[in-house]
Formats: structure tokens, sequence, C-alpha cells
């Protein structure tokens, strides 16, 4: 049987050992691949590179979403920003204070694959909570102002169609379109692999809002396996976190102990992160 | 230029660059292999399984040290168990109470290899603290009593000649080789991938030690990047560490923050290694 390798940087690779390719097209934006596997469950591939797999997907997002849910003092808006796959989406809606969440996905059919193949993850996508936008967010977010109490940036990597989702100019908009004592988080790359993407994107953050953080988590199937998240406010900040709430939430990765010990950094993430 | 690759129970596999085999031996207890690699360093396999590289080592290396080191009152004798590459024994040599460090490897060969072409993690097997015992680590432990502060246990995986370094018997001799308020840390595989043998470890180790815990790292070159390692006493336990001491260290991974955070478990991993 065939195994998929991601090489990164030439320098080293995830392998995954597959048995079947369930569906293969090129959309508008990219190539989009779901493969059964051995141990893993079904694979997304987007560009061929891993975006999830069904055996360590839960832990990408519990931290993404749960994280900055819990530091918001009572989330009811919420805006996710890429996610097509619909994971984050799924973990917003354990939230019971959330009354709407937006799914901004440029391309559709990431979300229509994972909705026939991969629906342990995009199964929720047909709460009546759940708005479906599929547009690019740069334009969707700086038309929206003063709308969300929490936006997730669940982006992939920072080429291809979410290079923006890196930019400063992003951040801002995304400020702009927070309501009072809203709460932004970020996938933000391997500080094994990518040190200078992560450097560069804590300074174009910091550049935006008053309260930046940084956590993190174990990710199999990413390069380095070692993953990078931020957190940014004005207002909020780790230690306002809500460890009841925390407590109450039935996740696979984040517990009320993750809530406050993602945030604890190996000394050289902390360097990269937060160099003052 | 060739890859290596360390497939894992035909599910997944770790791929590095490698650009020369440097050295190559069969040793009497093992195959060993140090590769030059294009960007991880210098590679070390033992029956071609990643040991370390020097792009990563940093993180396994201070999370068996100054974990257990940090929360015992005042380490002055401390064994390693296996770790015959010298990094763990690199970081006991930072804790300026310890007097005496002694190294226990069953296979001189790994030891020797080191010394030649991975210096920067075995660089300092040559202090004066130091005192090397090439000999099978379960003899010399059950002959030795009262005697450790602290015991590392840093071993590779429970096949092949470490096998009898996870069993409860090993435990039960390492507590009598302790001295009053000693502490043991032991690495315990991936919560992804070794799930049965991490509950098992912990089963054995809980049936030996009043204080057991488990805390975490992120390790890119071993199988699913999320590595376990437990802390066992009768005495200590995380909320003794000493953050003074911790934040005092210079490391790469490990710091005041880490020494707490470590221990933050994701609910998975929480409940393999502490059911009740």
């Amino acid at each position: 049987m065939p195994w998929f390798y991601e090489p990164y940087h030439d320098i080293s690779a995830v392998g995954i050992h597959v048995t079947e390719l369930l569906h293969h097209e090129q959309s508008a934006f990219q190539d989009i691949k779901v493969y059964e596997t051995v141990g893993h469950g079904r694979l997304l591939l987007l560009d061929d590179m891993v975006m999830l797999t069904e055996l360590d997907e839960f832990v990408y997002h519990d931290l993404i979403t749960h994280v900055p849910l819990c530091i918001h003092r009572d989330p009811k808006q919420v805006l996710v920003v890429g996610g097509g796959d619909g994971g984050t989406i799924r973990e917003v809606l354990k939230h019971p204070g959330v009354e709407r969440v937006v799914l901004c996905e440029i391309d559709e059919r990431v979300t229509r694959v994972c909705q026939r193949w991969i629906p342990s993850v995009a199964g929720e996508l047909e709460d009546p909570r759940v708005e479906l936008v599929f547009a690019d967010a740069v334009e969707y977010v700086r038309s929206h102002v003063d709308s969300f109490d929490a936006v997730l940036v669940d982006s992939s990597e920072p080429i291809g169609p979410a290079a923006g989702l890196f930019e400063g100019s992003f951040f801002a908009d995304l400020r702009k379109a927070l309501r009072p004592g809203g709460i932004v988080s970020a996938q933000t790359e391997s500080p094994f692999y990518a040190a200078d993407t992560v450097r560069g994107v804590y300074n174009e953050i910091r550049g935006v809002f008053r309260q930046v953080h940084g956590y993190i988590g174990s990710i199999p199937t990413y390069p380095s396996g070692c993953w990078t998240f931020a957190l940014a406010s004005d207002d909020r900040g780790p230690a306002d976190v809500d460890l009841t709430r925390a407590a109450a939430l039935q996740c696979k990765y984040f517990n009320a102990g993750i809530a406050r010990g993602a945030f604890a950094l190996p000394e050289f993430v902390r360097r990269l992160i937060d160099p003052a």
C-alpha cells in the first residue's frame, strides 16, 4: 500500500500510510484530496499539505477554539476565518452561549468535500446557528465593523490562498470587526521549522493589539508536530480565563489545565514570540 | 540525496533528509548509525530508531533532567539510566549542587560513538563529577540501596535492550536505590501511537511510588512528536518545584513556566496516565 509524504523545506517529512484516494479535484483555488489511511482515519490534503487527519484534528480544533472562547467574557457572535473543514465550527458550537457563528471560507469546494467525505469533522455545519459565507475573508472582515466577539483565524499555510491572513493590515481590520471585549485566535505555524514566520507574524499582530500571547500544542501530522497559536485582544489575556466554563467542556485535548498550561512556552519559543 | 524514514507501527513515519552516513557498526547490543543531515545536524539511530538529532535533542534532555532536579529539594547524587549519548549528563551538570552523576549505559559503543561524532551532546562526559558505568542498569540499580537523590531513566523503546526498564520490578528496585526525598523521571513514550504502553507503564510505576505524575513535551523527530515523561517519588510532586532554581538555568526548552506547565496534560493523555 502507498504512503503519502509531506516534505518540509527539504529537511524533514511527515509520512502517513494511506490506502485509498477517496476524492481528488482541482478547485478554483487549490488541489483537494481525501485519502483513507491505515491508522489516521480520513486525511485531507490541500495542495498536498496535510490539513487534518481524523486521528489528531482534535488538538488543533480544541486549541484554536476553546482557548479564546474561555478567555472571552461571554462570546455570542463568532467568526471563523478559513476552517472550511468545519472542525472549528464543531467546537464553537459546544459553547452554549454562542448565538451565531459565521464560517468565512474562500473555497466552497473544501467544505463540500469535507461534508461528503469527513462528516466526523464537518458534520455540524447544518446547525441553525451556523452561517456559511464562501468569500475572501480579507474582504469580508474589512466590511464588518463592531460585529464579532471572537474571530478564530483557522488558515492554511502563509503561501497560496491564505497569504493575506498573516499580514498586519488583516489584523488591523480584524480589530475593527471586534465588538468591545473581543478576542482573536490564529494558527501561527511551527517554531522548529518556521521560526522566521512565527517571529514575523507576532511582530505584525503586536503592531495592532494591546495584548498578544502565544500558546502551543502537539499536532502529530503537522511539520515538527509542535504548533503555535496567537491570542490577541485589547482587553483580555490568559489570566482572564473562565476555568469553570473550561472544565465543563467535554473535549479530547482541551481542559482546565490546558487552558492555562498551553501558555507555558518553551524558552526558544518564548524568545521568538515575546522577545522583550 | 537520500532520506531516512522511521515508520511507526506501519501507520506513520518520520522522515529526515540525510546527506552522509558518518558511522555504522553493529555493537554487541544493537545497530548504531550516525548520519549528517540537511537540516537536523547529526542524527543518531539505534536499530534504525531515531534516538536524537542535534536540532531537537534539547527538548528531551531538558525535560527528563530539569523537571525532576528542580522538584528535588537539593539533588547531589544523580544516576542516569541509559542515556549513553551523554545529553542528559550535560543537562545534569548545569545544576551547581550536583556532586556526582553516574551514567549507567549497557552499550559502551553508543557512548564512544557519540563522543567521536556528536560532541555537542556527549561533550561533557569527561567532567570530573561524571562516573561512567557500562553495565546492565537492572543489575546496577538492584545492587545500590539508599544511594541517589534522583534517577533519570533515559531509555530507548521498550523493545530490545531497554525492555526491562519499563517493568514494575525495576521501579521497585529504583525506589530502594533512592535516598530519602529521592525522585525518579522516566521517558514513557507517545500517547498518540503507543497509548497501551503509556497506560501500562504508569500502572507499573503507580504500584511502586506514592506520587506519580505525567508531563509532556514536543519532540519533532520522535513518533507523533508528542512525548510523555513520568515523575515518581514518595515525597515530592510538581507543587514542590523550586522556581528560583528553574529560572536560573540557561536552557533552550525548560524555564520556570515549563516547570509547571509541562504537567498540564491534554485530556486524552490525562485519562491514560491518571484514570482515577
